[in-house]
């Protein structure tokens, strides 16, 4: 692992529920040296990319960041496309809506709406990244991934996140197929015990997934029925939003046929 | 310099009008040899920070990006909180306001709102850092800034933006004596030719300056009495963001005196 990228993870350790992380910490957490980790910390506070509290010295991540990432926003302005779109099918489905990029082996979620309408809500971490073989995004991704990616992540052994992950190469083979077919993939238990979740690939100008929209249903509201409904409403904003990205999607042979059926209700 | 630095420098090169970079572009711009730029490239693509136009071959800034910045605001809500003070003190004013924080050795853009009730307008780039000597924003920052920074500032040879930047250290401390006292500072044309400013400090928890919220106007019609009718909102802005950010607004003596009263109009 060169340098860089040992740098680069120590941003990763931050997420919502770690906001603030002292050297000690990092230490622990990336079971390097701690003049090693020390000196990575310092280059990347000296660039911003970190920031040290001055009375308790713990680091968290720095205004750099913000910087960037609104000089992405300024030329691919995908999260301030995506929102609407989002918004309207959280709306539209009465259920939890969330939108992801691809980032190396894993999703980066970009924005989701909720409108609240039940007793019960999926709980969702913007800060967290979704595993490919996990989620139902990342099934779709996965699906229409360069066969590099897809080879690469079903060579290495896949975490069970639930006793429902399907870590099996050949399973997640077998319903990438029908994904090609359906335009869009469903889950049910493998990232979240209690949630289900659909979700639908988004195109990028040069025909290949960047992405994927997704909506995700308590489980004790996901019947074959409600998850139904939904397909239709997701496949649109996906094309929605393909088109504003600036893509083309393919139409699909199956688009209406239902695929995983839940087993564990109704 | 260090490895993390001349990588993290490579992120830096990107900006509103250069969304896309080519590896022959970053040699050019940062005079390293290909084959160590091309390893800091790929080591940043890996990591999401960077992504690479399948056809061009061209770099832009990556998704990784995106999940690090909302990670931070969940926790530092900086924008969002800083977001609705810099709108009504645009509206207050009828000017454009804007808030940065200190990164490093300039201050980086975090939220800026123009009410364009006019025919001329301030242009303001917020993926653009903006120097420590040559802003009020900047001077503002300076004169709170420990002394180990202004004293590292002050010891390099200071660029001369325009015919108007203020590069001789002498005359920035003696500026610098009078913010300490008023709590504002105010230049003209010292960043672009045409543009006049008025900035007061933001300070954090521990008391510690973390930024600036500023007011630019147009020189055309930065008259003294315009100038002068900005300050006691800038103030009570500062005073309001430096509160939701949880820091305390110091008294400041002689809050009342206009100071560096622009020489070239009127």
């Amino acid at each position: 692992m060169g340098t860089i990228t040992k740098a680069l993870e120590l941003l990763n350790q931050f997420s919502s529920t770690r906001s603030e992380i002292g050297l000690g910490e990092f230490v622990r957490l990336c079971g390097r040296d701690k003049a090693t980790v020390h000196r990575h910390l310092s280059e990347l506070e000296e660039n911003g990319f970190l920031e040290q509290d001055p009375s308790s010295r713990a680091y968290r991540l720095g205004p750099a960041l913000l910087r960037l990432s609104a000089v992405r926003e300024a030329a691919f302005p995908v999260r301030s496309l995506l929102r609407p779109i989002v918004v309207e099918l959280a709306e539209t489905v009465g259920e939890l809506a969330h939108a992801s990029l691809l980032q190396k082996e894993m999703l980066s979620p970009v924005f989701h709406a909720d409108p609240r309408l039940h007793g019960t809500q999926v709980h969702f971490d913007e800060s967290e990244t979704l595993p490919l073989h996990a989620t139902s995004s990342g099934l779709a991704v996965l699906t229409f991934a360069p066969e590099t990616l897809r080879d690469q992540l079903l060579s290495q052994p896949l975490e069970a996140l639930t006793s429902k992950t399907i870590t099996d190469p050949t399973i997640l083979q077998s319903m990438m197929s029908e994904v090609r077919g359906t335009g869009y993939s469903q889950l049910d238990s493998t990232f979240d015990q209690e949630v289900a979740s659909q979700a639908a690939p988004l195109f990028g100008e040069n025909g290949q997934v960047i992405g994927a929209i997704a909506v995700a249903v308590p489980l004790v509201r996901a019947s074959s029925d409600r998850m139904r409904g939904i397909t239709p409403k997701l496949t649109e904003a996906a094309r929605a939003a393909t088109r504003s990205l600036g893509g083309q999607y393919p139409d699909f042979p199956n688009a209406h046929r239902q695929i995983f059926k839940p087993t564990h209700i109704e």
